[in-house]
This record gives structure tokens, C-alpha cells and sequence, in this order.
């Protein structure tokens, strides 16, 4: 185990979408070093079988733990799905964390929880991870899933708040008019891109937007500040991807508004 | 060299899109003996680099020759416009067939074909294969191409005809309302599903809408005639995948409108 406070904290995930969870734990934690793992090559997890989003988790926590991690966050939610337990196990006494358990935690923290919303990929969705890790909790609240297979293309488009964007999202989201939801989870890590148009889509300004990016740093936060491992002199950001780093590089700057100089192609 | 008239066609593609030419060569060729092999652990390919799609590439070409085809048939725009010449040097004497080059002869042959539309995927219309491959053969061609990174995710959700999947098309299309486009080609595998609609958004019946699905099966069904090739007591159809053979054979009995019961899973 790596209980060093100058230790990185490892973020993964299929690709470019956990940087926006990269972000949040930079906002949270600035003094932290990160190393983000992001698995090009294999993107997208969320068509591919169980068996293999865990094998590839697996050869992932394996090279973050080579790298002497002090925690690993897994900020894709087809992973925190299938695969979670896998990591935990292959990490041992590094604490491993994930969105949708931080998801529903702060769902679950929210005032009123009888009904909560989730959004995702067909993968999360299918997988009722949502629904599982809330009713684990609180087994009386009503979960109402929608799988929302074009955001992430239309994220990676750009189409945030044209008409299109606008009409996709009224046609996932009509699923809840007539069920009064109390929050909404963004259960994929692409999703906090349309953070500012689901609102009004909804036309509800009482439901509460959950975006577990900013959950899971909180509870990084909590969970370093009780071992007593925070770093005060750290803030390096380094990233391994398995296919095209270049790529990587452009779509990393503009995702954290910051330089991004340091990107490793790797092979597991 | 295979030479045996009972041998196999291969057919292969990054997923499933390589199906809509598949169905086409069954239509042309029903007593051919086909395997399709389709990468669905790694797809979609139009996001991967040029050097890990001609390794993979390499790997189906290997795969299909020791299953003794005597054809091979790229059924992925992607593979055809970065690897194409690799799979050719790796299969020897047997003949490698592509959609972007059937395709570009189908354009070609029309009657008129001052300026070419051009449709595909980031990676395809970045190559500019289509472009080469039309200005190899007439140099005084124009050629306009345009990326619709959406039109797959549209297709697999199923959202052919609705207003989201016109009102997207509408985007992309518009690049050729003030161009005077003789034929469009359908650059990317899934873009035949839409066949029906474009015409419309297109708002010109005089552009010749080219699938270079049925190109590259009269293309083949040409080939296997010249080479006295052509098998009159075959009929079988085996596909081998490397992830999620249940879904796939699902989506091939949609996309083919037969029963499909020959789907083995195989890791290169």
C-alpha cells in the first residue's frame, strides 16, 4: 500500500468523459498530483459485455497501482457498474471509489428523496447499478431510469443547446412529466456538459441536478482528509491514454481550461 | 492461395454496420458461402488511429485467411480508407475488395459526375479517401465531403425517419444546398438505413444516391464470375464476433431479415 501523501490519486476511465471528473477533483483538491488513465483505444465500454468491461478495469487498476496510487477513482459509470467489486478486491487496502456510489450518496442527501431520476448509457442503465446502490440505502425510494444513448455523441459534437440537443433531451426526459422526481442523476460522465439545458427541458425548476463528477471529489476529499493522506504540496496532472494522446491533449485542455503537457501513450 | 470454389467470401467490419453489405451479397450472391467477421470488443474504429486500425486490420485479414476465404471483402469505410493496402499486401493473391473504391466506380460510372458528395464518418472524411480515390480516376472531379458523426448513434437507436434524425441530416446536408452535387455517396456502412430519407431533406430528386454496399457486392459477384469462381451449391452464412455474439445475432436477424444461428464468439 502507498499511504505516502505526495502519492497521485489514480482517476480512470473509457476515455474523455472522466475528465470532468479529473476537473472537479482539481477544483477540490488543487494540491493533489492526478494521474488520469484514459482507455482510447477500447472507448466506448458501454456496448461491450460484462466479461470485458471487467478484464479491461482489472488491467487498468493493475497499471495505476504500479504507478503507486494512494487512491483510485473510477469515474466511468459503466465500470463503477460491472466492475467495481473487481477493482476493490485487485486494490487491497487503496481506497477505490466510484460515481454512482457518490452519485447516490448525495441523491440520498438531498431533502426530499421519494423518487429520484436517473439518467444514462444504455450500459448503466441496464445494469440498474442506480437503482441498486440507492435501494442498498433506502430500499422505500422509487427509481425511474431513462437511457439516453445520443448525449454522448452530441456532446462530442459540440450540439449542447441547439434545437436538436434541446429535442433529444425532451424526448429521453418525457419519461419523467408524469412521475414527480425529487433529483435527477447524471449517470454518465458526459452528461454535466448539458447540466445548464436539462432544467428547462424538464421544466421543473424543483428537481435537483445531481452530477456525480462533483460528488465523487467531495467524498475524495473526505476520504484523504480521514486518513490523514491530503497533499499540500503537490498539483501535477499527468495522463496515460492507449490510442491517439494528441487527440487527447486538445479535447483535455479544452474539458479543464488549463495546459495539458503531459500525455503518455501506454499498452497494457 | 484458395482457389477452391466452395471457399468462403469474407466479409468484415469494425461491428455490425458491415452487415448492410452483407445482406447485399446474400441478395447478389445467395449461393455463395459467407463469414462475417465483425470486431464488436473494439468498435467503433472511426475514433482509433490510423497505425492501431491497420493492426487490427491485419488481424482480421490473418484471421479470415486461415479460415480459407477466397475473397475478402472491407465492409468498414474506415478500414478501407487506412488499411486498405495493407490487408491487400497481407492477402497475397486473393482478391481484397473495399466499399470506398466500389463505391467511387459506382459514382463514377453515373452520367454525369462533375462534383461528387461525399458522407462518413470524422475518421473517414479526415482520410479524404474518398477524394483520392475519385481524383485517381478523374482529377477534374469536385469532390464535397461532409462528417455526420450522429448518423450512427441515430441508427442504432432506432431514429431513422423522426424529426430529430431529419432535422440532423438537415444540418449535415445543408453543406450541399448551394453545391450542385450529381450523386452522393454513402460513405459509412449504417448510412444505407437512411437511404429513404435523404432524398428529401436533400430537396433535389436529381442526385443519384450511391450504397456502396450494393457497389461493392456487384463489385464481387463481377471478380468471382472473371475468376470462374462463383459457387452455385453454397448458402451458408457464419459470423464470428469478438464480444456480445447474443446482441449481435440479434441485430444480424434484424439487419438481414433471416435467422442467423452460426455466431461463434473468437479473441485474435
Amino acid at each position: 500500500m502507498s499511504s505516502n501523501k505526495q502519492a497521485s490519486i489514480g482517476i480512470f476511465d473509457s476515455g474523455i468523459g472522466g475528465l470532468t471528473v479529473a476537473k472537479a477533483v482539481i477544483d477540490a483538491l488543487p494540491n493533489e498530483n492526478i494521474i488520469y488513465f484514459g482507455d482510447t483505444a477500447r472507448v466506448p465500454y458501454g456496448i461491450k459485455s460484462e466479461e470485458t468491461i471487467r478484464e479491461y478495469a482489472l488491467e487498468i487498476t493493475d497499471f495505476l497501482l504500479s504507478k503507486g496510487v494512494k487512491m483510485i477513482l473510477i469515474a466511468c459509470n459503466t465500470v463503477s457498474a460491472s466492475a467495481k467489486n473487481d477493482a476493490l478486491e485487485k486494490a487491497g487496502n487503496i481506497p477505490v471509489l466510484d460515481v454512482i456510489t457518490s452519485g447516490t450518496k448525495t441523491a440520498l442527501a438531498h431533502k426530499s428523496n421519494s423518487h429520484i431520476g436517473v439518467i444514462g448509457t444504455l450500459a448503466t442503465v441496464n445494469s440498474k447499478a442506480y437503482e441498486k446502490s440507492i435501494h442498498a440505502i433506502t430500499p422505500e425510494t422509487k427509481v425511474t431510469q431513462q437511457a439516453c444513448p445520443l448525449l454522448v455523441p452530441l456532446a462530442e459534437e459540440g450540439w449542447i443547446d441547439n434545437d436538436i440537443a434541446t429535442k433529444t433531451l425532451g424526448n429521453y426526459l418525457s419519461v419523467f412529466e408524469h412521475v414527480d422526481i425529487d433529483s435527477l442523476i447524471l449517470g454518465c460522465t458526459h452528461y454535466p456538459l448539458f447540466k445548464d439545458v436539462i432544467p428547462g427541458v424538464l421544466n421543473s425548476g424543483s428537481v435537483e441536478i445531481i452530477d456525480s463528477a462533483e460528488s465523487i471529489a467531495e467524498t475524495a476529499k473526505n476520504t484523504l482528509k480521514e486518513l490523514g493522506l491530503l497533499n499540500e504540496n503537490g498539483g501535477s496532472f499527468s495522463c496515460f491514454v492507449t490510442d491517439r494522446p494528441q487527440r487527447f491533449q486538445q479535447l483535455a485542455e479544452r474539458f479543464l481550461g488549463r495546459k495539458v503537457s503531459d500525455v503518455v501513450i501506454t499498452h497494457l
